[in-house]
């Protein structure tokens, strides 16, 4: 039984094997049946993407899959979140997919619950199966990690997939770069300006613009974000030849990105979603293994 | 792959495949095991009756089902729906079971999407499912459909189930006719008195008045709607004999029907709700077949 | 098809057939497979462990599980909940697991629905399936009820818990005493005094104080409550040898119950919660039996 709480604690060979494994399942080997375990995917925040490619994960491996609906269920009576994961844990959840708007909620989690518990986010901490899923969409892409730039632009700060992919593209032999909005930077993150970072770099990965996070505290509209900073016809023009732009998602379109970009040839986000599936079913599998 | 969007694009050929399978599956035929296919319920709009519906037609084919729950997904980021269908296509979903609140809106889809649409129902526009398994009653209850006649009463502008049965019914040999407040009317569908038309059919469909859409834009309270055009157990006396009472539900008793016909001999409200499992086993069964 | 509807209707030899044979579940023999019978959870109110306790359990018995959606649904077109249960009979539910907050709901369905209704609560009436896994946690600790006492803490006149325990503990030659606040005694339920009643009992039942109920009809706070009755680690040590701690859930840290007991050694709190599965699969398999 096996976590995954951040990519710190995965050493690269770990990380290589992980993306080795989904490999091979998007390639068609055969996944084993795992019909005797009961995945649950408890979701305290809203997802789509995230949530329901664990859930077709899940169903690709024969798991039972119990999804918990958070509007229906006895949070409505004060019952907290520890006390609702151990709700899963006592009926025999094995593995518990969890999204929380608490940085490191799994602190309080583990050692005290007897379930593999997989992070699907923790609040602006880290989102390791997304990093893994960029991580694969790059090196199917690219076939390789070494000696690739990355310019990740936007909402450092906040940005739990900056965090996560900072790190680990990092230790993987990567150069990673941010820009955006100044105000959203993060010290020891590796500015550069935004022309200079989206025309030298190998993956352009855009973050979401959080309007409900900063609808105060700075000076930008959606056009004014657009203008500044946003990945358009024009833009993409002085991209590097083969380089490829990536996106979390959900992404706002006319924002940090615009409406044509986001299927364009360029663009990797569908494909991200599509191999997110193969990253989780190795991960699943991963975390009820010896 | 084959979409369902409306029934316009149905031969009546194909109409009678569909309606013959689901008689098969009805009759206990043992249904193929699609394992291998994922199926996402899509309701963007309230449902019961048709949601679970697939959801068990789903299940009885043996498909991998996922149900999407608006509330705790990215539609409260603002992720737009064509982006929020996207996600379930790029993590594998075959079948796409969509209601939406806006007429047509597999416009948007249809090309760009790679798995099946199966139209749910859309605004005012159509519910193909729905005029399918209305036919299945039909037919199980006549044998035929040449020569019958249908009372359609109600709110004919709003509703889909009637834009969809008026159109195929008529191609099917049927008489359509309209009856109901003369302010729900619409130009082109066949309006007859209300007692002329209850009394002279064969097939007496009632429509739910939707309160909600109608609070102001006209004199009626549902006593006064009960009074008027509400089928009670007075007015079920004049229906020709062998006539049958339809809903596609859901149904305010004490309005457009009395409290006591909704289980009464001649009502077939219930067994149309059990036909429309075996309808989409079908129409599920169509939609992945080569 | 056999409802439960309350524990009155169970022969104190059904109810140890239903025990014996969760018992046999627990303790790992293989459960029938029950692909062809559809589950269908309907919960009106808000539940956790009720709710993906019987999910659980379906899928243990290899059920197919529909997971109704009360916000997703027709409800908010107003349709009655008579209604919407006949909805899922008419699609070919065989098991309706339901809770609603109306006592006794279920006299709207019986004889008229066409499918084994499995009571997941009613109101402040009955709740079967958790008297069954408080028995089962019981027999499974003491090997036996007759001469057993049970002490029943908290809101006795509106506990479906509390209604359905002492009726039944009863039966099967337990003593049950009930203490708390004075103002939620009930007639005809054998009051002691708190510390005498915990300090002489085999089993100390805590309920759950519901504030949302209480907030103006009595002078309690929070932390009024716990320093009158409520169950810390002080009083803890008055208890019984061998003596052991049990609460339906959701529970209060910090009102009937200290934080620190929730986990502590004589709790069998989750205990309770894992034997509910074992119990709910010998409940369902009853149910759909000749």
């Amino acid at each position: 039984m096996k976590h995954l709480l951040t990519l710190n604690e995965l050493s690269s060979d770990e990380i290589f094997r992980i993306l080795d494994r989904a490999d091979e399942f998007y390639e068609g080997v055969k996944a084993p049946v795992f019909s005797e375990n009961i995945a649950a995917n408890l979701f305290f925040e809203p997802s789509t993407r995230t949530q329901y490619s664990f859930n077709v994960a899940e169903e690709k491996l024969g798991m039972r899959v119990i999804s918990f609906v958070p509007e229906t269920s006895s949070l409505k009576k004060d019952e907290s979140f520890y006390d609702t994961v151990k709700v899963f844990e006592s009926i025999g959840t094995d593995i518990l997919v969890i999204r929380h708007t608490q940085n490191a909620y799994y602190d309080d989690l583990i050692g005290r619950v007897d379930a593999a518990v997989i992070n699907a986010g923790d609040g602006t901490g880290n989102h390791p199966t997304q990093s893994l899923l960029d991580l694969m969409t790059i090196r199917r892409e690219f076939g390789r990690f070494e000696g690739l730039k990355c310019a990740i632009i936007g909402d450092i700060r906040h940005s739990r997939v900056a965090h996560t992919n900072f790190e680990v593209m990092n230790r993987l032999g990567m150069q990673v770069v941010t820009s955006g909005p100044e105000i959203y930077q993060q010290e020891g993150f590796n500015f550069q300006p935004f022309d200079q970072a989206i025309a030298t770099s190998d993956i352009v990965m855009l973050l979401r613009v959080q309007h409900e996070r900063h609808a105060d505290d700075n000076g930008f509209t959606k056009q004014g974000y657009h203008r500044e900073f946003g990945l358009d016809s024009q833009r993409v023009k002085i991209l590097k030849p083969g380089a490829i732009i990536m996106h979390p998602a959900p992404f706002n379109r006319g924002v940090e990105i615009a409406d044509e970009i986001v299927e364009c040839e360029r663009s990797r986000i569908f494909a991200q979603m599509k191999y997110g599936v193969y990253v989780r079913m190795a991960v699943l599998e991963r975390a009820v293994g010896e």
